[in-house]
């Protein structure tokens, strides 16, 4: 009965009993009473099928990410836009970093492209650095994909590194898909202002992180590049975006105070948790987003679980070795209660 | 901004105000309490990653329709269950009956299949005849699609031919599509019996219409051919059925008195339907489903369109021409408001 490839991924609350989950990197505040509120309503409009085109939704992103509305696809989930964008793109070859989320090399996988990894440095946090340049004119591929901050590290790339990425992209007509979904959690610097100049330019953005309906299903791109976005939009059924998934989305595009609350929250307390994982003796990576990769000689995803806390083992990262954990940066009250487990853990 | 091909389909509720829609074949009794009830109660999970496996969803509907759990996979919708289907049998040479649902064929397109036609004849009103069997010996294709009931027609097979059709099929090593969304609110038969002992035969389920809840997407496929279904599970992200969904669904599955409720009413609602609309001069089709297909020499879609209500124009199925229009059996008090604006429109 389980067709799914077993589920590589954190977020898995159904196969045992949870009852913390920090292995799916969700808004810390949870979800705004609004869109609450949005899919309590739409419930009325549930027998009708959804519209195709997403107008309002699309409308209310294009005013929230200051974007021409024609640049904007939606989808059931960014995971599912990964999906279509490598069937749309097609890509022969494709460069992507080692340790990143595995969804890219997933969807590619489906269309049968040759893939190069560009392996992080560990000593310097596994960041992105200008070795990705020489990488590029070596292997040639023919697109990129970059997530940043990246996942699991939630290290932001830095922007001169970006930039000059950008820039060797545009030169060879590489296509360029960078993961933004977790930016905003993270103030990082979205690449939104090329996507007018640089057609080649592919942004993925999700409504399940920053508003913390991972249930709903709900992600967009954004791309000037018309031809691309048509043909992802064929390659799926025409009703992806259910009627719960539009109304929410147009709710939170009103909620940036809502944002900007949930990264004060996170800016204070993502510090006390690493420095508690310290205190203890584990290896940080420095983060910039709602999550916290560390280092632990002892088992700890196994143990923990059998105390009902959820954290994501990412032995499984290609270019991570076990031992690696990420944990999502959650409510006060929760976290210390996750110290206390991982403590009892480390001295049983 | 509209990237989606312009929707083919009825339902499109979004373009212009339309109050009473004909055009998606919902049950007409709507969404069952129940239903309404799991969704609102689901908003509290709705944080959650949904199970990428439907574990509960799957356990619901095995016990409903008395399959093996591992018979069945679920979907974001049907649709997106017949292009994980598409893509991953991935047929050479596929038969498909005409008219019928347009979405197989835009699934197969994306997959470079050929595509055969079989012809219904409109003197037998467009029914599924033996002559497709020797359309198949002579055609050779490795995958037939059936529609049953056939939409838009309303149709159900006859059950000699589609028996016939079911041996051959297995004698040629064919793989057999069929569409029984419809056939609950028909009170058809399903070929699920032949399941366990026909892995070639895939049988396609949908919640949209018979539970009322097209704007959530939930669907569901039948098949014993395990690599099959774990190859369509692989085609489509890991979690592509929403927490609400899923949710929905569970409920849906004990509401099979509810079903028997909106059976009894089309058999009661359809004749009296049919008959206005042949006392109006119109040329029904006899339909054994919850909608009805007729032929009207004037223009009848745009009229009413501008009257606030929306019918289904059929022009675009392969195998009808302009004139044949397709409507929904609604709750009686909306009938007759159709039926007094078709007069009108007629008489204008």
């Amino acid at each position: 009965m389980l067709y799914k490839s077993l589920n590589p991924h954190g977020g898995d609350v159904y196969s045992e009993k949870i009852e913390l989950d920090f292995s799916s990197n969700i808004n810390p505040l949870g979800i705004p009473g609004s869109v609450v509120c949005a899919v309590m309503n739409s419930v009325s409009d549930m027998h009708h099928y959804p519209d195709p085109f997403c107008r309002e939704l699309v409308k209310a992103i294009s005013k929230y990410e200051e974007v021409p509305e024609e640049y904007i696809l939606c989808g059931n989930g960014a995971a599912e836009l990964i999906y279509s964008f490598c069937e749309a793109a097609a890509p022969d070859k494709a460069l992507l970093p080692a340790p990143t989320f595995s969804e890219y090399s997933l969807g590619l996988s489906r269309t049968g492209c040759i893939k190069e990894s560009y392996y992080l440095d560990p000593d310097s946090f596994f960041d992105l650095d200008t070795g990705i340049i020489d990488h590029i004119l070596q292997k040639q591929p023919d697109t990129v994909f970059v997530c940043n901050p990246n996942n699991p590290t939630g290290r932001l790339a830095d922007e001169k590194v970006l930039n000059k990425l950008l820039e060797q992209c545009r030169k060879k007509g590489i296509r360029l898909f960078i993961d933004e979904t977790f930016l905003d959690l993270a103030s990082g610097t979205s690449l939104k202002a090329y996507l007018s100049e640089y057609p080649g330019l592919f942004i993925l953005k999700a409504f399940t992180k920053n508003f913390g309906i991972a249930g709903l299903r709900l992600g967009y791109a954004l791309s000037s590049d018309a031809e691309l976005l048509k043909k992802m939009s064929q390659a799926v059924q025409p009703w992806n975006v259910s009627v719960p998934a539009q109304a929410a989305g147009c709710a939170a595009m009103n909620e940036k105070a809502f944002l900007d609350k949930a990264v004060s929250f996170i800016k204070r307390e993502r510090p006390w948790l690493a420095e508690q994982l310290e205190i203890l003796g584990l290896t940080v990576c420095p983060s910039d987003a709602n999550y916290l990769l560390f280092y632990s000689e002892k088992e700890l995803a196994g143990a923990l679980r059998k105390r009902g806390i959820a954290i994501r083992d990412c032995s499984n990262y290609e270019g991570l070795e076990k031992g690696w954990y990420r944990i999502a940066v959650r409510p006060h009250e929760e976290n210390e209660v996750l110290i206390r487990n991982i403590k009892e853990v480390l001295n049983g």
